[in-house]
């Protein structure tokens, strides 16, 4: 049998089942955004590790390596945030043809120092091969305290489900890169292919989530809504009713994705690569969520609820009619 | 400029120069086997990331994929060898073709699992993408005892040069299988194989030398002697005199080496691979060092000695002439 026939989650799902957890200090292993290791009382290790890959996660007519470089950071710093993580240091592995030119790999770090400083994190390792097509691999390690992780299981039924920011730019930004049919308003298709070329990680949502306790289960939207969400219900044993009336769209999204025959809400559902935060909250700590995100200005929406029917995910408008699903996020295989 | 021109260190000196470690938690940035982060009063966090890639470090007609597997993991633990560390947990990062076939997917990660077993290391986290030619990414955590770690400096004037086990096996192993002249003792071929394709990381050995602090600085052996016995002496602002008679050499290497037209020391100077622990010992602690490792039944050999000639590497024969380098190791680029 080939893998492409089992794909990307069943390989995962047969690795984890495989695995032997036998330390105690291994609090989450494979199954989560990041590796979760108990290295002292007061503080957890978090540590994930994601590729960019030439030709598969990204195109160099569509790039320049600064944005990459930016990117392929930010993809794991993404991680981070989702379990309401501090991101501390970093690891980079690459992968280079001879021919490139030295200004593009300097440019190349400049995306991932000015990323890194931003957001607190060092170079501390890593190491560079020569390779016919280029790839840029990162782990992040980071930390955080025992009582503010969020997994991505333990939603309960009735927790409300919340998303941040706005969902579809990334795929319709993609979308125009590849296509022909350009938007002719500069702003708007800088703004879409920003989204995609270069997103930025959640940290702070992620840090205020889990300081505040608000989230009973959280993850980074990075293979569309519906997938993504998948993983929460299957780790908490839930099903899910899904508003699509009430998810946030940029009007960049509601614009332009008629013009490469797009819906915004297939574009969210199965688009992918929105690297916003997928968090469910339990009622109680409704209000003091909607109130204090206002307070710091965080752009959190309600977009549907926990329910009880194991595996289910309804789709429904406001009120109105169940609607039918057509594709669920992006696979590798 | 094309990256080909200043080549994988000139690389990695470009980018540690470019590097702003201001965390103070930092003890160790790029520049040593392993990245060192103080977590407690009692212990060092170390990591390291290695990357096996199709065409550059392996050629599937040479290698399966248990013992790719094993190899992937075991040129990371030879790092935190090098460091005389604990490996405790790994993240693996695969490319794969999706025309691959399951069991060999298996297979590599059997290969990983074994080696992890027999050293206490547990797999925690990674990612599986789609790709054109294979590529095994690891990133290890280990951990030590601040009093315990070693570096790439330290090495003194008058410190005796030391490795491990014999040096050229895994060069001529390589030759071997690249060539249509066959080795026709199977047991002879089989050994100088294996020392290429599923090396041993010196674990133990590494242990041993940091809980006894016998060294001032260390390194495993990637490149070859020449090339990593340079980043001490540049590490360490020193030279060194090496005794090429006194280099340990296999039978094999003694038997075979002239079938591939070459010679024993020329493989260990430059062949590379040999994943063995080079290390310096001052004076005062050798004969506790040659008893215990006796004792243990561990193979150490001096070949030389720290000289203040920083930069410079002798060749002699014990009292005889000096002698000329032709190569220095393996490099990308």
């Amino acid at each position: 049998m080939q893998i492409k026939k089992i794909g990307e989650f069943g390989l995962i799902n047969r690795l984890q089942q495989r695995t032997n957890l036998s330390d105690p200090s291994i609090v989450q292993g494979i199954g989560d955004d990041c590796a979760v290791i108990n290295i002292s009382k007061d503080r957890l290790l978090l540590a994930t590790c994601d590729v960019l890959l030439e030709g598969v996660h990204f195109n160099l007519r569509h790039t320049d390596s600064y944005h990459l470089g930016k990117k392929a950071l930010a993809v794991n710093l993404s991680d981070i945030a989702a379990m309401g993580g501090v991101p501390r240091f970093y690891l980079s592995s690459l992968g280079l043809p001879p021919h490139l030119r030295l200004s593009w790999v300097d440019n190349l770090y400049k995306g991932m120092k000015t990323l890194a400083k931003e957001n607190g994190v060092s170079l501390i390792g890593g190491n560079i091969s020569s390779s016919r097509i280029i790839f840029i691999d990162i782990t992040v390690l980071g930390e955080i305290k025992p009582r503010e992780i969020v997994y991505r299981y333990g939603a309960c039924t009735g927790d409300a489900i919340f998303v941040t920011g706005t969902l579809g730019d990334s795929a319709l930004g993609l979308a125009a890169l590849r296509s022909r049919k350009k938007i002719k308003d500069p702003l708007a298709l800088r703004r879409l292919t920003k989204k995609h070329l270069s997103p930025s990680p959640r940290l702070r949502e992620g840090r205020f989530i889990a300081a505040n306790r608000f989230a009973t289960a959280m993850i980074d939207i990075s293979d569309g809504l519906i997938a993504d969400l998948r993983h929460i219900l299957k780790n908490s044993c839930q099903g899910a009713e899904i508003w699509v009336d009430a998810i946030p769209f940029s009007p960049e999204v509601i614009r332009y994705s008629p013009l490469y025959r797009m819906n915004p809400a297939d574009l969210a559902l199965a688009g992918g690569e929105d690297y916003e935060l997928l968090f469910t909250v339990p009622r109680k700590k409704l209000n003091q969520l909607l109130h204090l995100s206002k307070e710091f200005s965080f752009s959190l929406t309600m977009i549907g609820k926990i329910t009880g029917e194991r595996g289910k995910i309804r789709l429904r408008k406001t009120g109105g009619e169940p609607l039918r699903m057509q594709k669920e996020g992006f696979r590798h295989f």
